[in-house]
């Protein structure tokens, strides 16, 4: 059967509980590895070069953009963030998923350069429920937190660009669904082409 | 979430243990109803109407013929056999999958009827577990056996037309692949179109 790993791009707005859910995975999954991320900016306290970051100067940063060493960047607040394909190739390759959690835009752009990528949004059950994980965030103003469903409203438009739609109404349940997913997409023939090969048939 | 419940071809040519397979779904699923064919064979011992076949006079059969009343049919030995529609339609409309067991040509006929369907071909582990599995059928002379074999090997060329691929090699794995299918064609965007809508968000 299918033996290389999956690239996997999660998305879901702020309010989804995306970040629990992944976290949960995290914890749970040892087939799967997170990507991560070069960046410029100065690693905070606690912050391991290799596990939270790839931490790099600008200039080698840039220079892994003319290398074309990045599946996708961004420049915000003066620093740069970028997925280095390497490490997801290699991740892929030794036989583990591996999960790119990213925003819209970036997880289209994938979607355009690695057509085999599996794409899941999280979507949170109801506008009520994402209203009030928006709310219980902290101490927000009424103007950030009109902003951050604004923002999360826009931002679900895009699900339809998406293979899977997750809805989060229980951690365990969405963990589970995004496992199903995963081993049903590895369950695939389009993965699995040499497949009388393998077993030996033909 | 998707609310209808799938329809689901499993092919698998003898061999494979596709028959322990569907019999351990059987009784452990019970979001899932096995499709009941129609026939005009005599009812053998035991045999309950509804429940094995639909036990139909040859009259009755060529009537559903004519009315477009099956999804696909064939004539074995002077004797009809066929997939009722109705059953079929009813299942998926009351939120249970519906599985159908059929060789590769009724579920080719099947996938051009309803595109969207889940198909899904069972494969032996190795070429000579499915001799044992063959030889160990009975009291079979050396030429039946071949013939089987034959006929196994012909079938299996046709997995690249199904959606998944499971290799049995174990029972239980088996299962549990089929359930991961299922629960994860119902995560799909495209069978969850007005998802937005229904957690209130558009």
């Amino acid at each position: 059967m299918f033996r290389e790993g999956l690239l996997v791009v999660v998305s879901g707005p702020s309010g989804t509980g995306k970040g629990t859910v992944l976290s949960c995975i995290r914890q749970k999954e040892n087939r799967i590895k997170f990507s991560v991320s070069a960046t410029t900016r100065e690693p905070r306290s606690g912050e391991v070069d290799g596990v939270n970051y790839f931490f790099k100067t600008t200039e080698e940063f840039e220079a892994m953009i003319e290398n074309g060493e990045l599946i996708e960047w961004v420049k915000y607040c003066d620093n740069y963030y970028g997925t280095p394909k390497k490490y997801v190739a290699d991740t892929i390759k030794s036989g583990y998923d591996c999960l790119l959690e990213i925003e819209v835009e970036g997880a289209l752009n994938i979607k355009k350069i690695y057509p085999d990528c599996v794409s899941i949004f999280i979507l949170p059950p109801s506008f009520e429920e994402l209203r009030r994980r928006i709310e219980s965030r902290g101490t927000e103003k009424p103007e950030v937190i009109e902003k951050r469903m604004e923002k999360a409203l826009k931002e679900m438009n895009y699900v339809d660009r998406y293979d899977y739609v997750v809805v989060n109404d229980d951690i365990e349940k969405a963990v589970d669904s995004i496992r199903y997913i995963l081993a049903s997409e590895k369950l695939k023939f389009s993965r699995n082409r040499d497949i009388l090969k393998t077993i030996g048939i033909s």
